[in-house]
């Protein structure tokens, strides 16, 4: 998927959700273990129930890798069902040398056809850029983290006193454009948003955190808003686990369109139409 | 596998050498595509070949899991042929905030029975963690890799002149022992490992890099080497694709035995028995 596609795509959402199907065989509603494939059918009535309001789908790699190759089967269904004009994410923060990198890129972009990868920056250029180079499909690369451990180091500054976070921001964004690299910034970050907005005005974030982990759309939005809105704000736990029982998609749907309806109000504060 | 147990085999072995699973479709000798799992055939002749001459296999999950559901059947099906006592690493760089990490802790270490993973550091505490809390496993921090994009972030000195590698190096050693954590170190940067090992006098480190990447065994064993020998030195294309023919097996023994003779060498005069 394009940039001005997923743009077009916000606005006549009224929504910049993304939701994260973390799906977890110990977590979702029991009655779904009687089904051949629990996972996806847990994925499947939550796609049903919230694709109207959301641009972007979310599954968090580990949870299917973690289950081997059924999880690997279950993973692949549900790509195969979410719709095609809905962007999706591989969570999956890959990186390695060069002809590793390329490996991963095709794991995600060609067997899988995800539009896009999370990319861990640490190993730096050669481990980024094989992900850039398949059309219409994007590396979004770890800048500020959400997690307690993001404090570690991304925020270390060198002598001229710029953060580790920054240096990556200026480094990174040399190696691609704004059509094919997005950012990692947690919303529990969210007044760090202006800094890096002055550093990478026009590229699109992804804001994980907000929800289960303390986050809240309207400081995003206040700090990190662009003129393209500019932001996919990502919800977990706070919408596919808001049920437990047989209501549950009904129930995630509920908080899906707390979070669409916030949105809204937003983006038609900030003009974007 | 424990550290003593690691130890042991080097001693016995008269080795420090980790053997790189990185088997590609492209590459592997064209009669092997007759047999139903070409990928698992290619280790399993690499593996009879060598078992003898290496203390550790490092299969590069991104080669398959780009092949989708059978990579991740040949990937099981070439750990189960692992003789139990050589030691085992998942090059699978992965980390992610706790939960997640914890996702991906189980997939190596329960469902596939790995002793080791690579972890990426970016992240901090809560991404590696989740790794250390598996008894007789272990979690392999990336410190200074050997690719070109590791100068990128991983030498930046931060106010008191001390590098990103460093600061990992010191923080994360905190998080757990010498006898569940490792560091991935690239042989391409030998001549700062004396630097890391005054910092981690006694972890053993993995180091990639040699053959193909440009790095040899003496200088890491100068600078790396401690009294328990602490390194485990990697070499993958150098060995596996050192024959394209049916004799690919012998040619690769005969490369890995080239390696292991020097490090019996080494061994012998550091006085490791």
């Amino acid at each position: 998927m394009n940039r001005e596609e997923l743009i077009n795509q916000i606005k006549s959402k009224r929504s910049f959700l993304c939701i994260g199907l973390d799906a977890d065989i110990k977590k979702i509603p029991t009655h779904l273990l009687e089904f051949e494939d629990p996972i996806f059918e847990f994925n499947k009535q939550i796609i049903d129930a919230t694709k109207d309001l959301c641009v972007a789908y979310k599954p968090n790699i580990a949870f299917y890798e973690s289950m081997g190759v059924s999880g690997w089967n279950s993973l692949q269904k549900t790509l195969d069902y979410i719709p095609k004009d809905i962007f999706t994410i591989a969570d999956a923060k890959r990186g390695d040398i060069g002809n590793t990198s390329n490996m991963y890129a095709r794991a995600f972009f060609e067997n899988m056809n995800f539009d896009s990868v999370t990319v861990a920056p640490y190993m730096g250029s050669d481990s980024v850029t094989p992900f850039l180079e398949f059309k219409d499909k994007w590396a979004i690369v770890l800048a500020l983290t959400s997690n307690k451990g993001g404090l570690d180091f991304q925020k270390t500054e060198d002598k001229n006193g710029k953060q580790l976070f920054e240096q990556v921001l200026e480094t990174s964004k040399q190696w691609g454009t704004d059509e094919n690299m997005m950012y990692v910034v947690g919303a529990t970050r969210a007044e760090q948003l202006s800094e890096i907005r002055e550093i990478i005005p026009n590229h699109f974030l992804l804001v994980p955190g907000v929800g289960a982990q303390g986050g809240n759309v309207q400081d995003v939005a206040k700090y990190g808003m662009n003129a393209d809105c500019g932001l996919l704000v990502n919800s977990s736990r706070g919408i596919i686990y808001a049920g437990i029982g047989t209501d549950f998609a009904e129930k995630a749907k509920v908080e899906a369109q707390k979070l669409q309806q916030e949105m809204a109000v937003i983006l038609a504060e900030a003009g974007i139409k």
